[in-house]
């Protein structure tokens, strides 16, 4: 009797709170997970060797094709993981290689938004779409910029950091060590930035979401804090069709959550700074990836992108 | 005796004032060439029909491989003008298929700055680069972008259009109908209206060059005009970079030959404006190609791209 042994790839996400590990097949189903805490690793050689450690338990039923990283900062070229902003290692960490030895498959990293923009492309609304923009909207705003089926690293490894461009100069201080980035004015940071500024009497732990309950019951400050981010979302997302003409741009994560609340008034501000020749042909959508197994499922496309 | 035909490729420019047509050989020679007034043709079909004949004639001795066409507002996919801002016919033109009927070999029509992007890498100074940028500096802002070796042409045919990245909301009136948009800014056109701002006694007909001139000669408005261009344009870079992250940036075009006046201020605002992970990756440089053959040997690089 042959029995054919699944094949599976591992996605990591590492983030800034979770290391989060994941089991996925062909169709993107997550079938095995488990989770590590970032502030226990304190250095990334331990992590290296206990993820794996634990993914060849995980995988020892299937075939496994490779592992797929992503992490903030990650060069895709050079499987490295460069000055994290919010991890506890500094410098230049070449995380897939040391994966890679240890567990004997081939291992891709790359930045988290471009892992969840593949994943997107493999497994989620933009299925069969050659060019599009996804754009996360978190703590700071990540992009992926799909070119030709292809996500675009750049010479060297690093391209769509779309949050960092300068929409306002000498603007909101940024993490980066500049001012005015786009991430500042649309994040679930900035939204929150904003709405202070809006409302100075509003308690110092204002949250994004609270911002969504109070916009959604009607409060005129929380829908102004909408309106003003979405006004500079949408400029920015306009300018970002002159660059490579996506059919369509996905907005994901916390903010994005907000639904209607933003999506409105994003379109509105992006169709009406369009460029003549633009209008009509990019839509703006919600992802089609969940929020807790995108991570996931997007570092393990680097490695079903491949076999697809 | 077997003699080898020459293989050519046609080049075409189709521009505001002058329609340049050029034959070119494997290694980018200009080896014939004419020039057509676009005023006598104020319909496209005359054009076409006469752009057919005189080019069998000019190829009759050469085995002709195929037409590149480089027009304001040519959409790659369709092989059409589509509302050309500056030429007297309105609508959508199938320019690249009439001409491919009438000649019986294959036509392909692409922006201008597109087109001269592909001329750089085949003849020019991006010779074996995989990722730039390519930005022309005349009465407008061009521009083509190259991701792995490609032309981006995006979703629709027409990616590629930082000159109207709007870089100032409400900011100077720009021939698309909207405002703020980077080419009237940073353009011969742009360096102009920033003279006469700064210096209102100016003379109605100052032109970029009679700024160029003036600066050289150290007259402080003109190398303030200098100054305040490149600000602008040096950030648009670096916020360019933050999308592709191209490996060079190159200027072309009127404006560009002002040389170091130009470039240093720009290359200055540029890296002042980088990402800290994209700093001293991106070198701004000016183009290889000759001012007088860069639309033909552009446009005929749609074929030659295809043979090599």
């Amino acid at each position: 009797m042959v029995v054919d042994i699944p094949k599976v790839a591992i996605g990591i996400d590492i983030g800034g709170t979770n290391i989060k590990v994941g089991l996925v097949d062909r169709i993107g189903a997550v079938l095995d997970q488990f989770t590590l805490k970032t502030a226990e690793y304190p250095t990334p050689r331990p992590l290296a060797d206990d993820l794996s450690a634990q993914i060849e338990e995980l995988a020892e039923n299937y075939a496994l094709l490779g592992i797929g990283i992503g992490a903030p900062n990650g060069n895709f070229y050079r499987g490295s993981i460069e000055h994290p902003p919010n991890l506890a290692w500094k410098g230049v960490t070449p995380f897939a290689s040391w994966m890679a030895e240890a567990t004997g498959v081939p291992c891709f990293l790359t930045n988290d938004a471009n892992a969840a923009a593949l994943g997107e492309m493999l497994f989620g609304a933009a299925k069969g779409m050659s060019d599009f923009l996804f754009i996360t909207l978190g703590t700071g705003l990540g992009s992926g910029i799909v070119v030709g089926g292809k996500l675009v690293y750049g010479h060297d490894g690093t391209a769509g950091e779309i949050g960092h461009v300068i929409v306002e100069p000498g603007g909101r201080p940024c993490g980066c060590g500049r001012r005015g980035c786009l991430e500042q004015y649309a994040s679930a940071t900035g939204v929150v930035i904003t709405y202070r500024e809006l409302n100075p009497d509003a308690s110092p732990d204002t949250t994004s979401r609270g911002i969504s309950e109070r916009a959604a019951s009607g409060e005129q400050a929380a829908l102004d804090a909408f309106e003003q981010t979405a006004k500079v979302l949408g400029l920015a997302l306009a300018n970002s069709v002159a660059y490579t003409q996506p059919e369509a741009i996905f907005l994901f994560g916390g903010l994005a959550a907000a639904g209607d609340l933003l999506f409105e008034p994003v379109r509105r501000h992006f169709e009406a700074n369009l460029l003549n020749i633009y209008q009509g042909k990019t839509t703006i959508l919600p992802s089609g990836l969940s929020e807790s197994d995108a991570a996931i499922l997007g570092a393990a496309s680097l490695i079903w992108q491949q076999q697809l």
